[in-house]
């Protein structure tokens, strides 16, 4: 049993820095969702300043979602920071099996820089481990094979926790698999709840250094906050302000009542 | 008449991508708008990946309200893709008359590309058109000439639906020229209304082939939104809420007693 | 006593024209609160086109929170043409301190354009003057002094009208130095209000020339906004909708029987 709670009281207590880069989209929603959670965000993607920014954080969260060849030039720099001070590096595989560009790209990063969590939905992760796929956009279309199967042997293969997010989120770190069955639809209608939920995968490994542990964590406190947000939504507008008030006020009754990881 | 609901159900039904070069302003109010009128949103802008992505969508948005020049070549090299697969593609000429260069660009971004539909103020259209008008930042202060004899006469010429909007938008393919009554003036309060459109108008065309009809019934549908988003609002905080609220569950009784399209 | 309602009539009267270079996570708010408050925002970065918008505009915003080379090169074209129109140009010193890009970029604006008031918190500004610091991300850790006597002695030093935020704000020209007591703490739960508070004084200082007045009477009327707003909220997705509501809302009498300067 994973206690979430405690991991989140650690994140509050110690307000960690978590340093993004990360796509122009939903960058806003990150840096709020990490203030939200309790840790501190920073974003920065000059190569000039991204190696010290990195190495005085306590995560680093790479999102491809607008990437440019230049843009994924500062992520390796900043990875290397990060890797060098054994920062946790938490790759979000936007859109990887859309566009050549963004799988080779994606591929990249994972052979120059230990990435030490790996995120996706099953098109992307499956796409990024070589597994026939349909990733239209950022949406998975189609994947062949299981969740489970598939992040615990890419897992095994890459050394990095794999989380595959669905209405059931995956995480495995190649010898464990939990399977986190928390969430709710209304997530899906709204641009930017994937990448905040790597912003928070990212706080949640800034205090927890079993990384498996601690996304399937963040999974969870962050799918319980969608389903007690959900519940007065009348629409995307209103779910998502819902969103960030719950997570702010989340306690340890709410996550211990409502958590459900297999 | 314009059956404007049974196009939305179209886009519900087919989730068409919807790709965009957009400005880095409002790219989350797009994304939004976009995945809560039933479609998927993807912005991807880098020139690497560009053409296949636009290939592989349904309709193309090019926004230059942040433009550079690296930014308007990635776009030349989406609209071309575009053009080859037939794919509607949208103008947003964000700024239009403010700026020599935003003028300039645009103007060869509709030399170089084919432009399905161009939208702007009257401020906008009426700079790209080399009508005497005066836009400040991405205002229209004043313009010489009715807006409808301006998007008759633009279209005419350069063979694009143009879409002028305002108090009432005018639609015009040169040959029938719409004016679309809906929406309330809390859209001018919120910032990203216009970009939005744009973005609409684009899940439109994605579905419907005729673009003037396409563009005339989602500027109905994203007035009435407004028009009923404003009825409990306070300001544009409440207003914006509502307004993803209300487009997500906008049914065929409410289109149909609202639509004032003539 | 700064008569801060008379100020924000003027702005709603004129509607000036507030153009930002600023960073990409908080660039919608700002231009919301721009539009919120009565005025008009423009953002546009381009090398081309920055120095014309900047002359056709009110006041210059220039914040390095998402910072690149060229983007600081930008920074100076449009500041350059600020100062030849004796625009008031603001700089928002973001990070300073937290890594070596950000102090020696943020200085040398400094020195090639003239700033006429420059904004951060007390680890920010310190690290900009020199004085004994921490800065993680974008959050003042620790400063050596009293931020009045900081901010007067750079003030002195520099010439600019120098703001330092916090639970109180402090404004100084060197000669008069203001402590504005409003705010409310979940503003500081909310990513982008200090940035967003960096265009609401750019907004009273195109209108009234006294700048130091101008940033104390701004600062005012952000912080009562902030308090009003907080009464209902509950969290920051609630609160951070209300804030834009209250803003656009605010009146002679909340003003005048919450302000609260010093």
């Amino acid at each position: 049993m994973i206690d979430a709670y405690s991991i989140l009281e650690k994140i509050r207590a110690q307000k960690p820095l978590i340093h993004h880069l990360t796509n122009w989209v939903t960058i806003y929603d990150c840096a709020q969702v990490t203030r939200t959670i309790g840790a501190l965000p920073v974003m920065a993607h000059a190569p000039e300043e991204v190696g010290q920014m990195a190495r005085s954080s306590s995560a680093l969260v790479l999102n491809i979602g607008t990437l440019t060849r230049e843009f994924v030039d500062s992520m390796i720099v900043a990875g290397e920071a990060a890797n060098s001070k054994r920062i946790p590096v938490v790759l979000d595989a936007v859109g990887v099996g859309a566009t050549d560009m963004r799988t080779s790209e994606a591929r990249m990063l994972m052979r120059e820089i230990k990435v030490d969590i790996v995120k996706g939905n099953a098109g992307e992760i499956g796409a990024l481990a070589g597994v026939e796929t349909e990733v239209r956009g950022v949406e998975s279309i189609s994947v062949k094979g299981k969740p489970e199967d598939i992040a615990a042997s890419f897992a095994k293969r890459t050394k990095s926790v794999v989380v595959i997010t669905g209405k059931t989120d995956v995480v495995s770190d190649g010898k464990r698999t939990y399977k986190v069955h928390n969430g709710h639809e209304l997530m899906g209608k709204v641009v930017g709840t994937g990448c905040m939920a790597a912003s928070v995968i990212a706080a949640f490994a800034a205090v927890e250094k079993d990384y498996a542990k601690a996304a399937a964590a963040a999974l969870a406190c962050f799918g319980i906050t969608g389903e007690i947000a959900a519940k007065d939504a009348k629409g995307p507008g209103t779910f998502k302000e819902a969103f960030f008030d719950v997570l702010y006020n989340l306690d340890e009754k709410q996550i211990n009542e409502k958590i459900k990881i297999e």
